[in-house]
């Protein structure tokens, strides 16, 4: 499953300037403390700099600056992570897929499939549906009507698609992920909920990821769309008409509410939840379990949330944060009455 | 996949004042901002009602109020949001099932499954299971021994009933929802977590809806019941022998703990979670992410949480939190000098 | 489907003082409020007391001391909610598999199925995969190649292994979990996420428990890693690299987000987000919907989060908490008038 190359093979690939033995062979990528013989690693993060002088890897990814000293082999790059990160798919034991559709899939009369993409056992393939060159289908898939996947993407097994799900080039969708669930779209009559069909569909731009479990819902009227390059991990949650910029990550449980517009490169951390039918502009970061309740207009980054105590202090400070407004009005009275006795001196900055 | 009606059609349909050409033909549905030609659009809330001097829809579902003064075609309803529902189906692309048993699909022999039912590809149906009349269980599905599924059911692909889950008629299930799931009981002992069997079941009622990736697990001696007309949307945690009345909605990401009881008509919005044993009134608003740590007696709105900041003022604001008690006590002290100073008047509010 | 036996029989299964006839037959546990003829209850918790005395079960499992005074029928055990977790296997109406592979399984030449092993519907075993002795896979599970399933291991309909996944022995994952997926691990180039490929596995320990839909994926370079007896609720989130020592719970919805290590018998509550990265000692225990953005050291109880009020108090609150930077700001300037007012007697605890 694993290949193995040497190093002057991997120094040309990445256009690395080699220190040490073409001729030494790789066979496989490990952490600075982790990695034995035979192992390459890298250097990315300083402060893992004391784990280079005792490290077993065969050889290290190295900005040249931090070679000095370092007498062991290394390729020389100027983004050793990023180098990690190409060489990486080198070393990738995930079984490549065999063009070809298994005699178990179900596929429609009028579906198209490329000749050399790859469909799994019990894959469902409905009418009008078109897989494009080299994508893979893994087991179970389920693919609707009328939806598309572009060249080269790949489906984990068990990725769901309802009808009418558009997906760009080189999507890579992790298994339990739906794309196209009917959104919670419903009238009140009476106290009664009454159900509004979601007539929308789902557009998935170019290189985008989709994680394990992860639901992007359909328009309720047009389509919720992602934009190219989107990163969504594991179990998030994207509702019906959201719209979500190019280039844009979010961690995993996230939860982004129906017809909110998120900008171009945003991060948003793992389990932040956005109301619905706002506007984040681009190049926002919000933290990790932030609540984000209204529109944010300014690039920069944004929290909410308490930080974490022991059991003992929260229970005190949870206490006080309910007495709070009298607490500030009790400040406020006790200014004025030092002010009266200090005959008016010092006002208070909001009094 | 779309139909198209006229504009009498559709006015008799709802039972509308038509204003415009009963032939007029309508293809879709669309925003305001968004219809073309041969769309029908609606006004709902009155903040759009600035889109609709320059909408290119076809025609308007409008109160005869906001009609005033509208020269375009229209249709006269009492509540445009709700003939939008009901219309909206009409408009639905999704494929509709043809009755029967798919040729893959693993039926045990002692299951019944109405002629009129339609069971799709790779389906596996549990020995003595029930499937109503007019029941669509998409691709992948798996249906455990004696669970029952009312008339008019629509499960999307890939949804899972363990055994001895009961729903009740029309209801909807998206992809990946799970539905008796062993619930998460364990003794302790000696710090070693002993597995306790989960043998009670699942009940649904009537017109219920259940979000993508949704779990409902089971009870542990008794059923965990959902009353008619819940909608649950995707994602939603629903643990053993919990209860939830009839007609109340939770948006996505809602985690209920073990035994916890909703009742009816409550709105629970994304992300809350709800502690274990306790009980919620009928009639309750719920906060996004909201941390439900006690029962609610009283109807009405309940939050937790902190409002959104900057980084950097959030930085402040959570270190002060943990300064909280610590003031607390200060401004008790400074009141206290305060009142010494001047001979005790004005006494604080819990002073 | 559900057993019957008499009371001599359950009293020498758990070891019991048995109080009453041998011969009593019982078909069934229910609660002390719910139980009827036929059934067993028990009594735990002090707070139900009040309910033994009317209760119609046909015997209770009860401690020595609280069966005084106790007419009714009544095994005595030290620990009954212990005994009811061992004796609920034995009315557990859960459906047993039986060996063999079922015909329309899909299963690799190479890969090895035991003997006693019940593989299900639509199942697909990848080259190289090992299924261990008295396994249960139920339909539509998908195990990847090289992945291992430990002797005696349950896994519910369509759970998905991807490959290199290795899990010891008696180990239960209900449907939906997904255990191997594409960790989230991307270099950032100029603005663009490149994918880094996951290259690492899983490790799950003997005795584990992974509930509904829960995540766990696979390691960037080394192995995701679950120690013995830990028990995963449902809609959990674990990702890369992240290790969870030997017997620790979490509730439902956690997320713990990439490398962090979790210690030996922790119990993270429901909602709980871990930050990446950090370590958690053994013992801790972690509340609700806490936010963890630093490792723990010293066992013990922690939590983040404000209390629940009502709506209207809530809003005071919340606005409260941005003002207070400058609360505590004007309440050390009001002291220190205060202090030069009384010629600086009794300093404030920060002054």
């Amino acid at each position: 499953m694993t290949a193995t190359m040497n190093l002057g093979q991997l120094s040309e690939f990445l256009g690395a300037t080699l220190q040490g033995p073409a001729e030494l062979e790789i066979s496989g990528l490990a952490t600075l403390q982790e990695a034995g013989p035979g192992q390459l690693s890298f250097l990315a993060n300083p402060q893992y700099r004391k784990y280079l002088v005792d490290t077993q890897a065969a050889a290290v990814l190295l900005r040249a600056a931090d070679a000095e000293g370092f007498s062991g082999n290394a390729l020389l790059v100027p983004d050793p992570y990023l180098a990690y990160a190409r060489i990486s798919h080198l070393f990738d034991p995930k079984p490549k897929a065999v063009a070809g559709i298994h005699p178990s899939a179900v596929v429609a009369a009028d579906a198209q499939v490329d000749a050399s993409a790859s469909v799994g056992p019990f894959v469902v393939i409905e009418s009008g549906a078109v897989i494009g060159a080299n994508v893979t289908l893994g087991a179970h898939c389920f693919i609707g009507a009328r939806s598309v996947i572009g060249e080269g993407g790949w489906l984990a097994p068990r990725v769901t698609l309802y009808h009418d799900v558009r997906i760009g080039k080189r999507v890579v969708i992790q298994s339990g992920a739906v794309l196209g669930g009917e959104g919670f779209g419903f009238a009140n009559e009476k106290g009664i909920w009454q159900k509004i069909a979601q007539i929308g569909g789902v557009t998935i731009g170019d290189d985008v990821e989709i994680g394990v479990n992860t639901a992007i819902d359909r328009g309720a009227l047009a389509d919720t769309r992602i934009g190219d390059g989107v990163k969504l991990d594991n179990q998030i949650q994207i509702a019906h008409n959201v719209q979500v910029g190019d280039h844009t990550a979010m961690a995993a449980c996230v939860g982004i509410s129906g017809s909110t517009k998120i900008g171009k490169h945003c991060t948003i951390a793992g389990g932040v939840g956005m109301v619905g039918h706002i506007d984040v502009c681009d190049n926002v970061f919000v933290s990790g379990m932030t609540m984000v309740t209204r529109s944010i207009t300014e690039p920069g980054g944004y929290s909410s949330g308490t930080a974490m105590q022991t059991l003992a202090d929260w229970r005190k400070s949870a206490a006080r944060i309910r007495q709070l407004d009298d607490m500030a009005k009790r400040l406020q009275q006790v200014e004025k009455r030092v002010d009266a006795v200090t005959s008016g001196g010092q006002p208070s900055s909001d009094g």
